[in-house]
């Protein structure tokens, strides 16, 4: 029976240590130590990758540090508008959702969307009405509510720009695992930008850009400048660097993050593994929240 | 000088010589030959493939014959919500704009959202906004409504599902180009499904799955069910499949189509070029809409 494995991202960007206090780190750790316990408790119990990936999104959803979920960050007009998206690898069913608002976990809509929907991305006021009649559940505007957000909202629009919420050392959280019957999946969801307007979309939602699984390759979930990542169509490109020109897991990541990505002028990071197991976590920013526990080792969280 | 080449499809589906009337047959070429010398005219001028590939895409919007502009099809609510995106093969810039409604070119607005926007995609009523501060040509209902997409709507309402336009031989507009100074872009457009409901997008404005264009591989522009389309990240991955594989533009068109979206189970066909000039026009469903010119050559068009 294979092993399984689990890596998460809270989102790569500016973090320096330098602005960092120890107990900003502590709390960090805490809240990427406790979906790595979520999703790991469902893998140890037999439970597909998909159900853990999900599980683990959903814990990193919940904790306000991070651009997602309750910790999604204002749209221009002051909404919380959140992106997910999720694959498994073992039939390549997908599904995303996108600029959804007051549904407390997007990925389980995005997974509701994989699996009821017949379709594999839904948008906007469609997608929260697909929600509703799905029984997700639904949060009021209160809860994803903070002040530190609605103040960065405030400075964006007085710096008169969209940002990447990565500048503000928050972001996107991602999981990917295996599990002990060898089947892989992948999961990202976001706020995406604050200060945000247009309806823009980044690459979370997007199967092939911000997300993807396939057991025969990898499950990737990528974080970082979306515009970049959908131009360079990050998440497959890393599973074709596998499949079509032989390259390990770690080496097809690695050039993806620092080779095209940097050659494309994108910043960001990602999170992979493989059906072996295997697992990479690139990234050329200067550092990413991250993640990660093998089967009967110690769980491991980094942020620089 | 290199010398210039463009492919356009009208869509891929299950169009039957025996479901055909001469005139309708005669129509259809004519459209296509229309939007093929818009096209050429550029190319011929020293215009890019950009510009060219917006042009022939514009004309095909332009002709209630196809799913895409004056033709789209209607939502369950009676809207006509359209998607569409471009990429140029020199820049890997790119734009996209999904679930957009009043805009007469949704491909104008996706090249405005990559010269202009700072972002890749745009959705909604939010892409409305930009498109209004960009200037772009709007259109009331009646400029989108026909009987015949009515009829259709009431149909797939009383069957009581949304229903892939193709099955009304009917679909999605594309073009790709390469341009005397040997660079390649790639264009589609479409109404996505009549009755489509919950904010449903498919693979047309999604950058990867179905559009793309690289100088270094091919420009693509896809067309058949869109979710599979996304699930195989399509349009990429022929691009991969030439440059990590060393297949050849024909092989991996081929390739992709008749191998990979078959084994997904994918209905469809895709258009592309390289920065040769080569042109590759595979489909695996029963016909495709399709046109290309070379310089120097007669144009063609086939349906079957």
């Amino acid at each position: 029976m294979p092993k399984y494995t689990l890596a998460i991202h809270g989102g790569a960007g500016t973090i320096l240590r330098s602005e960092m206090t120890a107990e900003k780190e502590k709390a960090h750790q805490q809240a990427l130590l406790e979906a790595l316990r979520a999703g790991e408790a469902l893998l140890e119990a037999g439970e597909s990758a998909l159900v853990a990936v999900e599980s683990a999104v959903r814990r990193l959803e919940d904790c306000e540090y991070f651009n997602a979920g309750k910790g999604a960050v204002f749209t221009h007009e002051g909404y919380n508008e959140m992106d997910a998206s999720i694959m498994c690898g073992k039939t390549l069913a997908a599904g995303g959702v996108a600029m959804v608002r007051g549904i407390k976990n997007p990925i389980s809509l995005a997974r509701c969307i994989l699996e009821a929907s017949g379709h594999v991305l839904l948008c906007g006021p469609g997608a929260l009405q697909f929600a509703r009649e799905q029984g997700l559940e639904e949060a009021p505007p209160e809860y994803f509510f903070s002040e530190f957000r609605y103040r960065q909202l405030q400075e964006a629009r007085a710096r008169g720009k969209a940002q990447l919420d990565h500048s503000q050392k928050y972001g996107t959280v991602g999981a990917v695992a295996c599990d002990r019957h060898g089947h892989i999946a992948a999961a990202t969801s976001t706020g995406g930008l604050t200060n945000k307007q247009y309806g823009r979309v980044g690459d979370s939602p997007l199967i092939g850009a911000g997300t993807y699984a396939n057991d025969l390759t990898c499950a990737v979930s990528c974080t970082g400048y979306g515009e970049y990542f959908m131009r360079g169509v990050v998440a497959y490109d890393v599973s074709c660097l596998m499949e079509y020109k032989g390259m390990s897991l770690e080496e097809a990541a690695h050039h993806a993050i620092h080779q095209r990505q940097l050659a494309l002028g994108g910043d960001g990071g990602l999170i992979a593994v493989d059906a072996k197991g295997n697992v990479a976590l690139p990234f050329n920013s200067a550092g990413m929240y991250r993640g990660w526990v093998r089967e009967g080792e110690e769980a491991e969280v980094e942020i620089y």
